[in-house]
């Protein structure tokens, strides 16, 4: 696909189709699209509603909530950081409680990883917000749904979410290059006045001309025709349908992993992602090992364990353009890896899946 | 790709190069390459070294065997067709007998399906070739291995086979369009002098042509950089780990079948395909049902019974880039298509089959 | 693109499509489409409707009829082969000549080639038709358009051709492949009772499959895809607008060929190929010298003189996806290699052909 | 080419392998990769080395100059901005001048852009660096390379550059999305303590992983795959014969527009861009016209004057993987343009550009 001239009426029409066709991914009105990684749209966020010394208050939900706050202190913002153990998402009754005690308003906003990709949780978005208004609290919500768009339900408006962030490289099956922000009307306002200074960053600018269908610097032009066509394949396949996939291959995995009699990290049932399930090593042995074996014999590469869970755990994702056989193969590799890495464990994993599966087959 | 000039050095270099590597996985010194289908090369193997009138003798192994012999007669062979169950291959002690009832030797060649796609059977060819030497017999073997090529072992000098007939889209992973020739000394002279009226399939034009890199006509250029590139993935894998592979996969699903309580069609354990497996229904279920199920709700598309089989078998492929997850992966789909479909079956195959490729893996 | 099966409904949709969609290209009802080179589209007309020993009547108008009849002569046919200088097409006058003379009607078909590639000579196939009518002569008229197809106008139908025969890799820009063979009625009936021993090439097996959207062999799948594709990019232009396009440029280059105080091998204009054009080296000048000049600073490879015009003529092609820069890039790069060469030769020929194009730029 | 790991060795490999070949391409030892536009480097050169209300001293050469400037006041820097009428590039004596008013040296950066696009004029770096040295002054000095890197002679580390900005998009014939900044150790070092607030940009963290082979962020993979391959296309042509083609193309394409009769923007010979020449319109005429005719009847898209140019001049772009066929057909699309557009103008630029292009053929 030869690059098209981003001043063209050809990308201008491009962009226009896509800028609409990613509202209803969101469930949002204002889009952006930014040529950078995931992590480039959560400095996006931060720049253009907080300001240096401002606080905000974060959980230690795993390892990406821990880099966002690392980024969040390097901006100049105070982190609240809520210790975690790592097994759980964010608990809204300790949200409600931390804002009630902010009487003052000095917590500007609550930032929460909506899908934690290094432990398999998730945190429930709708009832954090409830959380924020029943501590009648003014302060923004922003959530990173890197590992969660396109996979997972969410509704950014209807949620009451102020900002989204997300990247093109999981759930709308794109190579990473593009970040996004989803934004609220009270974000948005309070972006006019405040924020830092920016201006690859800043949001204004880029929704006007996004408006005309084009963009104040050079887009990543064909990673745009790659998400018009990732988009197009969601519609057609149904956004519900797409998150019923996910949800289902979570249970299977998830009793497979309960076969073989290991323990899943995630302690809330209603947390369980439906994109990735993390499962705890017996004592005495290590995930690495486990995994090294099985990308060796199988040619599978499991997720690793990261940082505190290194060795730990091992993580197996049913994300993407996964279906039911290609979920059984990958249980499969993973009941023989176990076995030949003389890890203690049941049989039956890929039997009690594949019984779900069948059961549920449609 | 831009197809190349076939009348320039590159394109020179190429066919040098695909002409050499074709050798080692033929087991032959000689190997001519047609744009055509593979129904082309068994069509240049009978007019290079048959007469119309000429007897021949063949044995219904299944489809393809009666596909051959039909063309045969339409090119005016008389065809000795010995009739076959189609649940074993060539019987070597029908063929010395027969042989040596021809004491005048009409008979001008044994002609052989190598591996019957239709059934899962593979005739075992250097005991054939024993049987024509046993009953000191002239006539020529020809053999079809469009389905076994580059899958299931196969030296066609060594074995003293005349003519192998094959072609590019199973084992070498190619696209449909070429068609192939390994030729022996002795049917290379007899083709000097005998053989049908010919121009496009005539032997001798493209070994002189071939042997300078070139080709008499046109050729499937992009089909050839194909080529290419196939059998240096082959050679990097080594062809015997290639066999290996297969042979193990063909264990792997013959125990699932066998869990399950179904019956293998091929009867002859020796005579196992290494490449696919056909499994028997239980008598009073459609095997098109089963198959329409798994096709409907696991989009998996398993091989039909063809012909007089229809209905009655169902048949599972495990040639090409095949892993074991794969491999997994599809025989979950026949088992909880089985369970789907209410056939009458035991669980267990898939977990027998793990068991197989757990022990074997490495 | 994954292969397809080619027993299944998707091979069927696709299969259908192309069949309809050929018939405008060539102007004809029943179409056949043949794994193979061109060569073997030839091999199909002859092995159809005729038989051994028949007579038939031919032009050296170049290298490609001279391929031909080689061809027909090793498939027993007699061959009346006109001699000619390879500078102008088939003499319909000559046609009604010979043809008359032949009161036995022992000539069974006029063979003709539509496009010269070894010369830039294109025969009149309408009057040929009339040559033959005029003559009472019930000969059949088999036509090449291996290089003509869809580049330059053609009716099969309304012409009265008997058969078509063509390939892939011209007009249609796709790699070498497919063969195609379009038939009157007459001469399918003539096929009916007579033609050669054939199995592979046989008109009525393929038609009657291809009507349900079948073939009697493996087809080259992939090709058929792009097949689709080139038919709809001709549709989408317009054969019309095709015709004119390569018309235009053909005009252009003779513009050029005749400022450079060349002459142009083809010496009747109504013949003029609009495909490409062959130029005359002065006496004592190599072509193939300027070729190699003209490939090793340009990086263009121009088309050399075949056979007896080795060294003589060089040949400068305007077919497949060509525009009227890439025109003036190709002519540029002759006017400079002349002059690099040393060849005797005005200025004035990219000029000249500029000015033909703009004045008639549409 | 599937996405793979940013975390695994494969990823290690190739962006060790990536780091490596870019240094001999901006002639630096410290070169960074960015997920981002061209736009995105600019803004990373200006965070890490600069602080709100620093003063730095910028030439109006052009469009993308002025852009750059706006960029910078908007991240709170005091920008003297030096008018210019866009037909030069930065002038050495004019810098030495301003930064030896400078007696307290205030402005801590010189901002140059190497190849003003919007001009097809550029500035030259070492006499800039020559002007800094001759006034004794520390100002660092920042070079925006997008449209020349790859294309135009540049050694960043001996010309005493301290930033140089660039992109993937241009010379490095990639589509956009990846953003560079090479850099010297004066400007790492005044990084390390000072800069502003950040954290996607920060250069020492990516330095910190980079060594490594890794990234703190997602990176663009697929990207960094085909930087791989245009680094390798570079290397394989060679940088000086890259530089010589752009160099020799420049000169044949000004020879064209004199031979028009029609003004080269650019006024300062030494200052002729070699990847692009933008020609002044007969005073009355519209370029957009011009432009607009050319695109439809040739489907050649020119270059259209930016903002202050806008309707007064057209470019000719020379760079990318063009060769001298496919500049000759460029400018015979422009030279009949002008004659159909009714432009006045002489003929003969595309002899011109010819007789240049034979005469250096090499």
């Amino acid at each position: 696909m030869p690059t098209i001239d981003h001043r063209g009426p050809e990308f201008r029409k491009l962009a226009l189709d896509v800028f609409a066709k990613l509202k209803p991914v969101f469930g949002a009105e204002h889009v952006i699209v930014y040529p950078s990684s995931g992590t480039g749209a959560w400095e996006a966020a931060i720049v253009n509603c907080l300001e240096p010394g401002d606080r905000v208050l974060m959980f230690e939900t795993g390892h990406f909530a821990t880099l966002w706050q690392t980024m969040a202190k390097r901006l100049g913002i105070e982190v609240d950081f809520v210790p975690g153990d790592w097994r759980r998402g964010v608990d809204p009754a300790l949200v409600e409680q931390k804002l009630r005690e902010d009487t003052d308003h000095a917590i500007k906003a609550v930032m929460v990883v909506h899908n934690e990709t290094s432990t398999g949780v998730t945190s429930r978005i709708p009832l954090v917000r409830k959380a924020i208004d029943a501590a009648g609290h003014p302060a923004l919500l922003l959530v990173d749904t890197i590992s969660s768009l396109a996979s997972v339900p969410y509704e950014h408006d209807e949620w009451g979410v102020d900002v989204t962030v997300s990247g093109s490289q999981k759930g709308l099956m794109l190579p990473p290059g593009l970040g996004f922000n989803a934004i609220s009307n009270k974000a948005l306002k309070i972006a006019e006045q405040g924020g830092m200074r920016r201006s690859y960053w800043d949001w204004h600018e880029m929704l006007a001309a996004n408006a005309k269908g084009f963009t104040h610097y050079t887009p990543a032009t064909n990673l745009l025709y790659g998400l018009r066509e990732a988009l197009d394949m969601l519609q057609e396949e149904g956004m519900d349908n797409v998150f019923k996939r996910h949800a289902r291959h979570g249970e299977a995995t998830r009793r497979a992993v309960r076969a073989w009699g290991l323990e899943i990290l995630c302690e809330v049932p209603e947390e369980y992602s439906p994109v990735l399930t993390a499962a705890i090593m017996p004592e005495g042995h290590d995930a690495d090992e486990l995994r090294a074996i099985i990308l060796d014999r199988f040619d599978m590469s499991l997720g690793a364990g990261l940082t505190k869970l290194a060795g730990k755990v091992f993580r197996i994702g049913h994300l993407g353009s996964f279906n039911d056989l290609s979920l059984m193969g990958t249980l499969a590799g993973v009941e023989m890896g176990l076995g030949i890495a003389g890890i203690p464990h049941n049989k039956g994993g890929v039997d009690a899946a594949m019984r779900y599966l069948e059961e549920t087959a449609g």
